[in-house]
């Protein structure tokens, strides 16, 4: 290993192709792209490989610093030399889920039946699907058994399939700030950004690459939706109060008054530039599809099958994936005797707490994952 | 008093002409029309009249069946003969808010000047304004002081405001499920809600009048979000939980899958027929704007001006109106030793509560209510 603790990382996003990739709705889809970055070195047992899976907005671009943009990616204080996800001593991957925009093949790529973007003509996805296209990524990258799969939020739920839909192949599992399956509150929020893009003339049932409009205005409405169930009471307390924005008084018009107000506009905007609205709809659905209890008895019955050893965080303020979402996990696990940590950390950032508190964060996760690799080595009588 | 516990009020909607009002934005309105119902009788010494504040999209239909849609108010279980505001024994008078489009002078009315509606050349308007519009259809009606003020919610800013703007004409005040000031998530809420109407392109820069197609998709988007934040996780969960809606199965399309989301696109759809988008802007940001305390030091200070006893009541599961919030109202009033009351109800339904939780709130408001009738009778020597 020549990186030192304080060199960035470089990212660079690789791209591999899938022959064809059956859907849990029925339909094959053949080929599917998948976007992907690695960083650290894949050691020669190949045993040292953590899959890193993004949250609802997020990409492939999980560490480093992108040579295009200069910007880190969008877990760059969890991964690196040194930190939560050691680079120094693991191979980390992190690729764009399916149904995405960001590379891996989505409602925005071109259907090979037609030349033309699939649209709406993209079948409708899973957390399911998303992670049988991982494994065969990590089949692809000649991997067998991972050490680790970790996410928050929506990544959580993809950590939480791999346990139950691949047990023998991964190590250690580590569900971040996420749920089993979405509550009717949070079916409820993704439906808003859903008609918010829908109801946008803009968005033309879907086939707005043909007029070159996205629906622009439904999109930010669904993002500054977002934005504020990613927050909290008091984070929003705390950075806007009731502050206003370059004035004392009020505007009496329906401009910008609050500096929350041009926050969430600028957010909005800004989320607009970077995601496929067909996306956002096809991701939110697979999210409130995604119940990985469906089908059995009870939740713990379902991740009986599961053998792999489990680490889960939950942030006290998080009101969007709350802590009692991860005890339900946590609780189901315990009742199969299956081997859990359960860590609820301090944190008035709200949902984004995964995102940002990785002081904490990044100490437990490295000493889970320090114990879960010598567990492994001792096992397989392998050296560290 | 004619009326017995059991039968219901018939509610009737009366119009009243103010000359002019001179708004906090700097114009005057003339004439504007105030739209109220009253129940029960006047007595002769004009003592026993509550005002009761409607919420934001609430109107002067408080209590009784409406003779033409036999609807009941939307405070009707708490106000009538024997209930929380008892008409046999007090007179109850609910008014349209300005700014409102039901009756009262709003954005839909008809501009004297020019004849259309006024759309978006309504001014601007503040809780204060409509609180002073409050105060001239009570000299209308001949009375000198109020024995309360109460309302849930925007109705809670509006009699909070009574209290310092006219606190030698209100004997009791019951900000209830309510706030001194939005926080900035409230404010956040309330942006998203504007945006969804602004951006849809059926809003026209508000004249939507000339056009007859309102920002109905807008309109119907920004009501789901607000139906979202008035229910709670608990009440959601129980109402909804993760049921599919006529279906067993994923449609793996954008339709209504669950439930909770057939249930959020009927009152998005419900609410456009009722309820003017102009309006819907309009009064959440005088909701955005009020500040009970500002241009004080604080708001102990500012509620120092107020001579009323309070009840304040909040909700355990009101996360959009949290029971700090209250809170901070009752300790400011008790910094300045005022007569305050506080009552944190157990509810699951969220801020709904203040509207459906109406045993427990009836019996402490009714409670109240006698006890302040006696201390004013007790004060001016009168019988009760």
């Amino acid at each position: 290993m020549s990186a030192t603790a304080s060199s960035p990382l470089i990212a660079e996003t690789k791209s591999a192709r899938v022959d064809s990739l059956a859907l849990d709705c029925g339909v094959t889809l053949a080929p599917v792209e998948v976007a992907y970055q690695t960083y650290g070195t894949l050691n020669a047992e190949r045993s040292n490989a953590i899959l890193i899976t993004h949250a609802f907005s997020g990409d492939s671009h999980a560490a480093g610093i992108d040579p295009e943009s200069g910007k880190p990616g969008w877990w760059d204080d969890m991964i690196g030399p040194g930190k939560g996800f050691d680079t120094d001593r693991f191979f980390v991957i992190c690729s764009n889920v399916l149904g995405g925009c960001r590379g891996t093949t989505g409602p925005s790529s071109l259907d090979p039946a037609t030349g033309s973007p699939f649209a709406t003509g993209f079948p409708g996805i899973t957390i399911g699907d998303m992670v049988r296209l991982q494994a065969k990524l990590i089949d692809h990258l000649g991997i067998q058994k991972l050490l680790a799969v970790a996410g928050g939020s929506m990544g959580g739920m993809q950590a939480l399939e791999w346990s139950v839909a691949y047990p023998d192949r991964v190590v250690a599992v580590l569900p971040i700030a996420s749920t089993a399956r979405h509550s009717a509150m949070q079916i409820a929020f993704n439906e808003v950004g859903r008609q918010a893009v829908l109801s946008d003339p803009d968005w033309n049932n879907g086939n707005y690459h043909a007029t070159g409009k996205p629906p622009s205005r439904g999109l930010a409405v669904a993002r500054m939706v977002g934005h504020i169930t990613y927050m909290s009471d008091a984070s929003m307390r705390e950075k806007f109060g009731r502050r206003f924005r370059d004035k004392e008084t009020p505007s009496f018009h329906f401009g910008v008054d609050f500096e929350v107000e041009s926050y969430l506009r600028y957010r909005g905007l800004q989320f607009v530039d970077r995601f496929d609205a067909n996306s956002y709809l096809y991701i939110t659905k697979a999210m409130d599809y995604f119940d990985v209890g469906a089908g059995f008895p009870s939740l713990g019955a379902s991740l009986a099958r599961a053998q792999a050893r489990f680490l889960v965080i939950s942030f006290t303020s998080d009101w969007l994936y709350p802590s009692y979402q991860s005890l339900e996990i946590v609780n189901a696990l315990r009742s199969g005797n299956r081997d859990v940590a359960y860590c609820e950390l301090p944190s008035t950032y709200g949902h984004d707490a995964f995102l940002v508190e990785v002081a904490e964060q990044g100490e437990i996760v490295r000493g889970f994952l320090t114990q879960t690799h010598k567990l492994l080595s001792r096992k397989s009588g392998s050296r560290s």
